[in-house]
């Protein structure tokens, strides 16, 4: 169960067409790059680069394995953050139930290298993508897959796809509750119930639990979220009580899943129920595996005050992935021109945070940078560093400059290779993104 | 001279583990796509998908050959939009001078292929980059390679790793002239010609002309344009005729280049001046080739204005890039979720913009959107259409919208390969990047 067999990722041929591949270096396979002994800081390597540091990949690991055992609840991270199969394979290791995806494309990724447990946290719909999903239900008898429900229209549009390819065994579906002015699910209580009979009903679709996603509700006081993601969850538990009482739940057990990476503890609390068959409460965090140094980091403070004793004195999630440049040009008094631009960071929430900088030449190791230094902007290629007045100590023509981001999931997806390093900043290997 | 060798691209096989192509579809090289029949509208794609219009593109390379014909300019266009060599080679056989790169990695690319004249829009820095400049200036002889140089500190890096590794002919340095409050380029006169007179004494680089980029500047006011580009483009020949009186250009013309996408024509009509030797005059714009439904869409028409006449009256550069998504929920009245986020469309100057509409089983054909339907929001996987109160007429779950984007260099980015289509969105052929 949950096997990534790896190999042919691992046997891929990577280039230096591929963005920070060292640019003379001959073609290897991905297995080859950690044993190539190169290092970003002695400039093996071609700037921009974005990097993930094994050793906070390894505390983030332990760290969600523990939280999700002290509270009771299982794991199936979303991998659209990384889109990484090297990555799941770490995090079932770890312990993981299964994996989240948002759409067929990455379920197909996910299903071919051997993961049997997926959740996606996304409405199945298009004749093409339902029928796929039935061509992997029939290549795979123990793939186990749990897609979203929030219209009749939509369940409407599966039965008549699957009418068409009828599946080799039901369908799995889980009815999304939604939120009023939110993105996706039924909006309504009575709506939802009457959305899970029809479910319930159908010939090719059974019901197997049900879902919400509290993530777009958190405002980032720890308080007030803690109201409005408890209030969420007993809707489902409500909605799960009365389809249980009805006898509309299908499998033998029931899945009730939330969580996404700011708020994941209050699920952890709230959700878990009691219903007249087991329950298998799954969290869906995907962040949580490189954190971040900007938005995450700062919900997880409310994760800690919230989760009290343990969690708010052990060393928290650390940001894993970062992104270096070289400092091209300080063409006037506290400006320093980056290599790196929208191509190659997250600038959705906020630009990178500068946390690192190291003179070739000059530093044994990476310094903090003094503080007050700002990435105030980015062009497609460029980054604007501006920084105090202190000439002295001033970034120079050369030097190197290491990025925290905020929201891992608009980094990852403008790498199709990030290599991993140790804390000297030694490559370890190289990790492929699907994108 | 810049002849693409494009058959170890389309030799390059493509599957469903790339976004966008056929989940259920075999494995196929790039040059049988074109042969297979898809097509978007009878749902033969998986969606969300980024789609090429092909009669858009070539609108779009013919306007802009007739443009720098009918103004005397060359055309390096630049590659980092689109980051397609299947692209850049239409372009060059639309009559591009060259190409122009971002960095070092994208002149790699350029150079393997076959391209023989490329421009670096940028500082060239590094160690390893300017060892695998050389290292390319060495393997092809007939490479013509320029590179942005803005500061001494900057020219003393190159002299040194040139030092260690001597190139086999000098390297070619464009002065960047900047701007007071812009981004990268010598502030000043004085300043910029100080760093002529070193490249031109220097033993390893040569002074080949001068550069600068206008497009940080540009309000969207055509004639408040015209008069800061104009200023600009004094500046450059200004110093394009000290350095001249002063015996610093090395080569046997001179390369004065300007011009992004937004104000390409004040470049064409100001730039070209007379010097004691030939003058080439070279913009750099990269986004005219697929156009976009915003940004450049609403700065073409200053373009327009400006150049009067035949431009005025003839087609402007058509959006020849769209990316369709399907109708996922409709959760509440006047809001439909579509399948496309952050991961998958621009966002950083503004949402894409909904324009097509199509319903399978009901539409023959692609109808406009009515007025006022705008996407507010994206998340990383989904996008928010919010939609006039017209009930009958409102979006359905399972329609398929199609929306422009604004910026094109940040949605090339978001996928690896992009298919072509003609009118009736049949897939022609499919377009890989390199990011």
């Amino acid at each position: 169960m949950n096997t990534i067999d790896l190999s042919p990722i691992l046997a891929e041929v990577v280039d230096s067409t591929t963005k920070g591949y060292p640019l003379s270096a001959l073609p290897l396979p991905l297995s080859a790059i950690g044993a190539q002994g190169w290092n970003l800081l002695r400039g093996d390597l071609p700037l921009p680069l974005a990097v993930l540091r094994d050793s906070a990949l390894a505390h983030n690991h332990a760290w969600m394995r523990d939280f999700t055992a002290a509270t009771g609840v299982l794991l199936a991270p979303h991998g659209k953050t990384t889109m990484a199969p090297q990555i799941f394979a770490q995090q079932l290791a770890a312990g993981a139930w299964g994996m989240t995806v948002a759409n067929v494309q990455q379920l197909g990724i996910c299903a071919r290298l051997g993961v049997r447990r997926v959740l996606m946290a996304n409405q199945l719909l298009g004749t093409l993508e339902v029928r796929t999903v039935i061509g992997l239900l029939r290549r795979h008898p123990d793939l186990e897959f749990h897609f979203l429900v929030d219209s009749p229209a939509q369940l409407a549009a599966i039965e008549a796809a699957a009418a068409i390819d009828p599946p080799p065994r039901k369908l799995h579906a889980l009815i999304e509750l939604g939120v009023p002015g939110g993105r996706t699910g039924a909006r309504t209580h009575d709506a939802a119930l009457a959305l899970a009979r029809q479910v319930a009903a159908s010939r090719c679709v059974a019901l197997s639990g049900l879902e919400c996603y509290e993530g777009l509700q958190i405002s980032g006081d720890a308080a007030d979220d803690a109201r409005t993601v408890g209030a969420l969850m007993q809707r489902v538990q409500a909605l799960a009580l009365e389809c249980d009482r009805d006898g509309l739940f299908a499998g033998p057990d029931v899945i009730l899943t939330a969580g996404g990476s700011a708020a994941f503890d209050i699920v952890a609390r709230e959700l878990p129920m009691r219903l007249s068959r087991p329950v298998l409460t799954i969290l869906r965090s995907g962040c949580y595996v490189t954190h971040d140094s900007g938005n995450y980091e700062r919900l997880l403070a409310g994760v800690k005050a919230r989760s009290g004793g343990e969690w708010q004195t052990r060393p928290g999630l650390q940001p894993a992935l970062e992104v270096w440049a070289r400092v091209q040009s300080c063409p006037e008094p506290r400006l320093a021109i980056l290599t790196m631009g929208k191509r190659d960071a997250s600038y959705d929430i906020e630009m990178p945070i500068a946390l690192k900088r190291f003179r070739p030449g000059a530093d044994s190791a990476p310094r903090a940078v003094p503080a007050g230094w700002t990435i105030t902007g980015m062009n497609d290629q460029h980054a604007y560093l501006r920084v105090d007045a202190d000439a002295a100590d001033s970034p120079q023509v050369g030097d190197l400059i290491g990025c925290g981001i905020s929201h891992p999931c608009t980094t990852f997806d403008k790498w199709r290779v990030l290599f991993t390093v140790d804390d000297a900043y030694r490559v370890t290997g190289a990790i492929r993104t699907f994108f």
